[in-house]
Formats: C-alpha cells, structure tokens, sequence
C-alpha cells in the first residue's frame, strides 16, 4: 500500500508540537496539503479553506482536523462526503449530536472517523488498565490540575460557550478514566465554577460512581501554580495505584511499575493508519458524554474573574 | 401469552393521570404491585422500596419506572439484574452516561428497555413527520412556553440540579423534533436563564441548524401566564406547518389536516408490549443529547429569583 496522502486542517500550536513530528516519523502517511486561516508549513501546498483544498488536491486521502471544536463538524461532514477518513483532535465536536451525525455519515461513505483521545496512548495507560482489572478498586481520585495561563494563555476560544474550559485538559483525564475502569462510572454530583466574566468553568469537582457505589471522585482545576498535577490515584485490595504525569509513569504500593518515553501522538497516527487499513472507525463517545452530564448535571457556582 | 405482571414504582401524579388508566384499558398488562415511599394504588399490593417489592413478588414481569429522573438508574439496574423488562418515563435518567449503561445491561439480559418519549405517540405526529418527509423545509420555530406555577407546583427536584428545569417540558418538544425532522439538527448556539436562586433553568433559547444549514429555532420558557403555547411550525415549499396542541393538531397553509383525541399513554403501552413481544428494546437518547448539549454549549444568563 502507497502512503496515504493526509491534510491538515487548522494549523496551530498542536499542530507544530505534536502531529507534524509524528507525521514526518510515520511511512504509513505524506502531508500533501494544509488548509488554516492563517498557519501553514514549510514546503507544504497551504489553502486558506478547505472546500478549495478538497477542490484543488482530489489526491488527498485523509485529514486531521485541528480547528477549535466549534468549527470541526462543518469540516468533518465536508471531508467525509468527499470520502476522506478523518482524524478528529479532541474533544471531537462542540456537541454530541453533531459527532453522532458525523458517525452516520462515515458509515454511509465507508470512511474512517477516528475520535482521537491522545492521553489514552500515554505510556503507561494500558499497565494501569490491566492492574485494575487483575483486582478490585475501592476508590478512585482523579486530579488535574494545572495553570491555564501557561498552557492556554489567551485562548480565547476555550473561554467562550462550547470551548469547554477547565475541561478541555479535563476530557483527557476523563478519556484515560473511561479506558481503564473495569466497569462504567456515571455523574452522581457535581459543581462547575465559572469566572464570573467568562462562559466556561475554570474548575469542576466530580462525583461519580460505577454500578457497585465504588466512588469516583475528580477535580480539575486551572487555577494550579507552581507544581502540575496530571494524577490518577485508585485504592485497590492490592494496594494504591498511581497513575502519574498524564497517564505515563505507574507506581503501585509505591513501587515505580512501569514508565516509558511519552509518545502519544505517534501511537494515535499508527491507531489512524490502522484503521484506515482495517475499513474501521473508532468513535468513543465516553469521555465527551460524562462532560455534557457534568454540564447538565453539575451545580453552577460563581467565582472571581480570570483574566489573562 | 398471558398477560404481562408489570408493577409500578414511583407512584405520584403522572401515575394516576396517565399510567393507571392505560394500563387498566391495555389487555397485555396486569398491574400487580407498586413500590413507593408514599403513594399507593387501590386494591394493588405496595411496598415502599423496589428490593422489596422484586423479592416478595417474583411473578413480575415488568416494570415501569416513574420516579425523578435522579433516582431512575439505581431501579432500573435492579429491574434489569433481575431479568424484568424495563419502562422508563422520560427523560431516561439524569445522566447519558447512566442510560447507555443500562442499554448495555438490558442486552446482556435479554430485556426489553423502552425509553419512552409520551409526547411522539401526541396524535399529528406521524402526519407531520409524513409531511416534511414530502417536501423541503425552509425553517423551524419551537415555541414551548407554558405556566410552571400551574403545571409543576411545587416540585422542588425540578428545580434541583438534575431536574432540568424548564427542559422537563422542552424535552417534550425535542422528543418530537427529532422523530419528525428528515436531517439531524444539532445546536449551534443558545442561551439559558437561570432564576438567581435555583440550579436549573427557566427558559432557554436555542438555535440548531442541519447540515445544510435550515434552522430550526426553540424557545422554552416556563413564565408563560395565559395562553398555553406548545407549537412547532415549519416554513416549507408546500406552505407553512404547524403542528400545535402539543403534537395533537396538524396544519398545512392554515387548513387543519389532522386532528385526533389525545392517546399518548394508551399507545406507549401498546409500543412496550409490542416491544416485549418481540424480544426487542428501544432507547433513543437524541432528545437528552440534545439537552445535554444546550447545557455544555450554551451562555448562562442569570435572571430573576423565581418562587412557587
């Protein structure tokens, strides 16, 4: 099989960071195009749409759309009826009913969709998950917090109705949490706090728990200075679990279990290259569900204005 | 077939006003026990709790569950564990999350789960469904504005985080909306006003779009004083629809196509023992998604402290 000829759509900081390395490194993919507003790459066909990139270049097999998620549907349904596979960045739209529509879609065109949820690929996620389901959990505590204004300083777009705010780092918690938890955990309580000049929730704190009241409790939280905190603790008859640094370095009883070099994105462009292999989609809804229960379900409290 | 054991829990005033009597008018079903903390039915055993009731009465076939959507869940998973069919008032549950799990369970089980959705079986719904599916529409206006001081007295889990709030009855409306519409529409943007001193909303204005962009706009309010407002129109290329009464009254270029008795509860239980019959289950969720997604996508507004 020839490379798969890819196009990015909305090329931003992620973009540079993280998909553009993984592409170079990946034989299975060749970045023809781009189409962005206003980034492009070097040595790359830039467009500034995508109905002229998908006009002007027929060659192109598949795209990554990159775009705030307000913006992805539009793209998403108009690549898949071209008969493009799509890889969705997360979260993979501003509503569920748009991706379920988008589902429907990629069915009918016998394209991919891959909803990608990059820290389900962190290094030490699937050790976590196979400790889980080798014994029984009494507790889980969930805690990610970090300082928005080192990783997101003025984005605009997260702040405003659908960017999701704390939870757009929080949905990553939530998508390793869906993956490893032997069985399915829902909203019981919750509270959202929103700076009082923004539309968004700068911290949540989330009760959830499964079918047997096991507890699941997380906090996300953006106000965070100083250290970071991307951990996943789990009380467990065979001792505590801590799944640290976003998903890559295990301890369990204190003992450092397993721990690897992070490489997210490159597992996500080998799970797309696979799938597109395969005739496959892989929409897991999971992880943006229990945020819209956590919207809908949550108590809405007012705290102080955040400004950049 | 025998008649199907059905027994009820949650027994308050949707029970008296619709549930008893369709159940007494549908042949399929016998009504042989409650379980509720204080309601009763006259001549029918009652317990107060559902563990009870499913341990003293083995006979049960099915259930139906009418309790606030908060405390939904915990009935159905036992209902289910124990091999009964399921009936879920709507909306399904407080959550999504908690509804896909019971889907799941019901398959596991071989039981019939029916999400119900009373106000699809509303008389013109099917006629208008029919007609939209026959010609092209241009626009869609929502208009569900009705008296809460009237039509929920007092009933403080409605306003409680979970309750819904002004959505109790605008899922109503949604539940149409999606069985009618020939596209799916999704939100794209929307206000909801929240009285200063409850968690959940009064009103909520909504604008959805299809993928090829006809809008279709809803108003939910709950101060609706005076006339009684529960109308869908539709601007199409064979004239203006208006579906009103609550999906009851069908109109096309103001000449009244259809028109029947209302019947929503009869045919409901009709569906769920045709639904048992044939070893099938029916849950669509897109009416919560919905709501869902107007609580993740939508600005809060905060309005004035509403009291009973």
């Amino acid at each position: 099989m020839s490379a798969i000829n890819l196009a990015i759509v909305g090329v931003g900081k992620i973009v540079r960071d993280q998909h553009l390395p993984s592409i170079a490194a990946n034989a299975d993919f060749k970045l023809v195009a781009t189409a962005s507003r206003h980034g492009t790459v070097d040595g790359v066909t830039a467009y500034t749409s995508i109905d002229d990139m998908l006009d002007a270049e027929p060659s192109i097999d598949a795209v990554s759309l990159c775009m705030p998620p307000q913006y992805r549907y539009e793209a998403a349904y108009k690549a898949l009826a071209a008969g493009k596979h799509v890889f969705l960045e997360k979260p993979p739209g501003a509503t569920l009913s748009e991706v379920e529509d988008l589902e429907d879609l990629a069915n009918k065109q016998g394209a991919t969709l891959f909803a990608s949820w990059h820290s389900r690929y962190a290094a030490a996620v699937e050790a976590a998950k196979s400790f889980l389901s080798s014994t029984e959990m009494k507790s889980m505590h969930v805690i990610w917090k970090e300082d928005v204004r080192h990783w997101h300083p003025n984005q605009e777009w997260i702040w405003q109705a659908g960017g999701l705010g704390v939870f757009d780092p929080g949905i990553n918690a939530l998508s390793i949490v869906t993956h490893i938890l032997p069985k399915a955990m829902f909203l019981s309580a919750g509270t959202l706090e929103f700076p009082e000049n923004r539309d968004s929730p700068i911290a949540a704190d989330l009760h959830f728990r499964n079918v047997d009241y096991v507890p699941v409790h997380a906090e996300f939280d953006w106000r965070q200075t100083g250290k970071q905190s991307w951990d996943i603790i789990a009380e467990t008859a065979a001792g505590q679990m801590v799944l640290s640094e976003g998903g890559s370095k295990l301890s369990v009883g204190g003992e450092l279990k397993f721990s690897a070099p992070e490489a997210e994105y490159p597992s996500l462009y080998r799970r797309f290259a696979e799938l597109i292999k395969a005739g496959k989609s892989d929409v897991d809804l999971a992880p943006l569900r229990h945020v819209a229960d956590a919207f809908m379900l949550g108590k809405r409290k007012f705290v102080e204005a955040f400004y950049d």
